[in-house]
């Protein structure tokens, strides 16, 4: 029996993939550039093991078994080809995934899941090769192809599946003053899926194939903010993006809707502190759901936390506490009445459930490479938690 | 002294006007499709006044005397230009203007108030040419130009003053069973004026350059649909067209919002009703604002009535009343248990203040041509108001 044990980053995208052109092997209409954060805050780990002892090919996620979905499936059979003869035809995989944060705040878990899954597959059957890494990561879930690199990511669009990878523009170190904040939105309602919602975008929005055309010149800008560490650039082509995205979204028939007024609060706030600061200190973007990401830099932060702390305060008017890295750095934070007016004026108790501080990080790891303390799997290939 | 009183309708644009060519002359970026309604609902009135005995230009509205701002100048200048000799040098003007709908309920009355002047104007110098009107009108508010014919309207941007112009498309009578309900949606919130919109919209917004290259297609569709009667066409393009106007504001940077929550609950309702039905009985559409135009054909008025009644009660759970046009005919308000519990599931009391229910209508009309009973003046040219 072989095992290892991996993890693998979230990734968050500042310039979005929305559309493919190939459903099947998940070829995108655009490139697209994201950010890598902090496995330190949020990460996926998986253990995978492979033997003739093992019946059949089964996945645990968050301690509950659930069935191998066709998406998995297919990283499952294309990492079997990759492996050759690694990989005998009587032996199965048992996969276990975890993530390190609440499945509940709504942040998406496929990327970091998917990237772990490709990236711990290569490393068990000894295939280093980033660029079959990456590809067998995307046939899982295209975003995830960007999780197997760190610091800020472009996914090349490509024509097939050979040409459709991602690479990497910085690594996390090269830009350490960069914090993001994550602000999870309470939201009762069930999103529509992206999987689906790209899917009708693709048929019935004439904007689309416009926004695709305006991509290149935009990752293009955008990397070159980033190399100069331009940040009010940076946060300028994150946002016209993010709005770029959701109009989109709008102009979807029947349209979509994943902003909600907090959403749309946190975006006013942050062009409200751009005007009041004369420069872009702030810059938000949205997934398809309602949290925001919000970007700054490391001299900002401890502003932004208390100021966003005051906006959206516990019912009992407590402080919503910061989860993740600590700050150091700071400006102070004492502000003065126009910031107060608005945060008076649009005060939203309750209205985020968290706030996650974290920073842009590395690409994945290996963690073990045997069922040691570390693997999620017991001697036996089963979820410790059945061991109990 | 001369005197005249008429009235002007308010139009609802399916094709929407956002942007212009020449912020002076109002030259839109593109054409515009609208519904005019029937003024039995929605109306401005306006009386106009003008005689050596009055010693300076003023301006009523609603019975408050209010300073006459750029647009409204401009107009009773092109107007005295117009009237050439008939309009003296020593002769000044007063004009009193009411709107038949209260204000608050955050209709546009810029349309109708704006063609109620050109037309009044126009015909106290008897100007005919519905050409010069419409004009006239446009250089007070853009979409009031369209308000200067019944039934439904195409304002054909043009390329310069003489060019753009309204044209009729239908007279309101060629399609009786078309039904509209205006839905009021309650809202705090000052939205962003249309004019600042959309000249933010044109200076940031990429997609908005698509869009405008998209409306010929629409309108020559959408024309199509029209003389074709053909209800379900027209209903997708005018849901289409509002969404891509919507999505124009969210590209918008900073980005535009003027739908809430329950904007976007009706938007959900109505397509869940198309669904439901298996065509398109019903179509939104909304313009700088939380409010939404609903367009259904007369056999459907009274089960959309009685479902928005349901999905929207007043909080002590009494129904909302209708206001405006009688609905006669009925395929009974009986629906099914997969409507009911879209009804439970969404039900949002009191998002709605009021419900309208209108047609089509026709164009302005002279009502009054003396300061008799039907006047907005007394004999002094002051409000009526002002005699008490």
């Amino acid at each position: 029996m072989r095992t290892i044990t991996v993890r693998a980053p979230v990734n968050i995208a500042v310039i979005k993939y929305w559309g493919k052109s190939d459903e099947d092997l998940i070829l995108p209409l655009n490139d697209s550039v994201s950010t890598t954060l902090s496995m330190d805050e949020l990460c996926t780990t998986t253990t995978i093991a492979i033997g003739s002892d093992l019946s059949k090919n089964r996945f645990w996620l968050n301690d509950e078994e659930i069935p191998i979905e066709k998406r998995l499936a297919k990283v499952v059979d294309e990492a079997k080809k990759l492996a050759q003869s690694k990989w005998l035809d009587n032996e199965f995989v048992h996969i276990c995934s975890k993530n390190n944060f609440p499945t509940a705040a709504g942040l998406a878990s496929s990327a970091s899941g998917l990237a772990c899954l490709a990236f711990g597959f290569c490393k068990l059957f000894a295939i280093d090769d980033l660029d079959t890494i990456s590809r067998l990561a995307r046939l899982g879930s295209g975003s995830a192809c960007r999780s197997i690199y760190g610091g800020i990511v472009q996914w090349v669009a490509g024509n097939d599946h050979q040409t459709s990878i991602a690479t990497p523009i910085i690594s996390n170190d090269a830009w350490p003053e960069i914090r993001i904040l994550l602000l999870i939105v309470d939201d009762h309602k069930k999103a529509v899926s992206s999987t689906g919602g790209m899917q009708t975008s693709y048929k019935t929005s004439d904007l689309l194939q416009h926004r695709i055309k305006t991509i290149p010149s935009k990752v293009h800008r955008i990397k070159e903010a980033i190399f100069a560490k331009d940040f009010e650039r940076f946060a300028e082509i994150t946002m016209k993006d993010s709005n770029s995205f959701h109009a989109i979204c709008q102009d979807t028939y029947p349209p979509i809707k994943y902003l909600n007024e907090t959403s749309w609060l946190i975006v006013h706030f942050i062009h409200f502190l751009n005007d009041y600061f004369k420069r872009n200190v702030a810059a938000y973007t949205f997934d398809a759901g309602p949290n925001a990401c919000i970007y700054c830099l490391e001299t900002f932060v401890e502003t932004l936390i208390s100021l966003i702390q005051n906006l959206f305060p516990l019912s009992n008017n407590s402080k919503l506490l910061v989860n993740g890295a600590k700050w150091t750095q700071s400006l102070g934070s004492e502000y003065d009445s126009l910031l107060q007016d608005f945060i008076e004026k649009y005060r939203r108790p309750n209205a985020i459930k968290a706030i996650i501080h974290t920073k842009l990080g590395s690409g994945p790891q290996v963690v073990s490479e045997s069922f040691d303390e570390l693997s999620l799997f017991g001697t036996n290939a089963l979820p410790r938690v059945y061991e109990k």
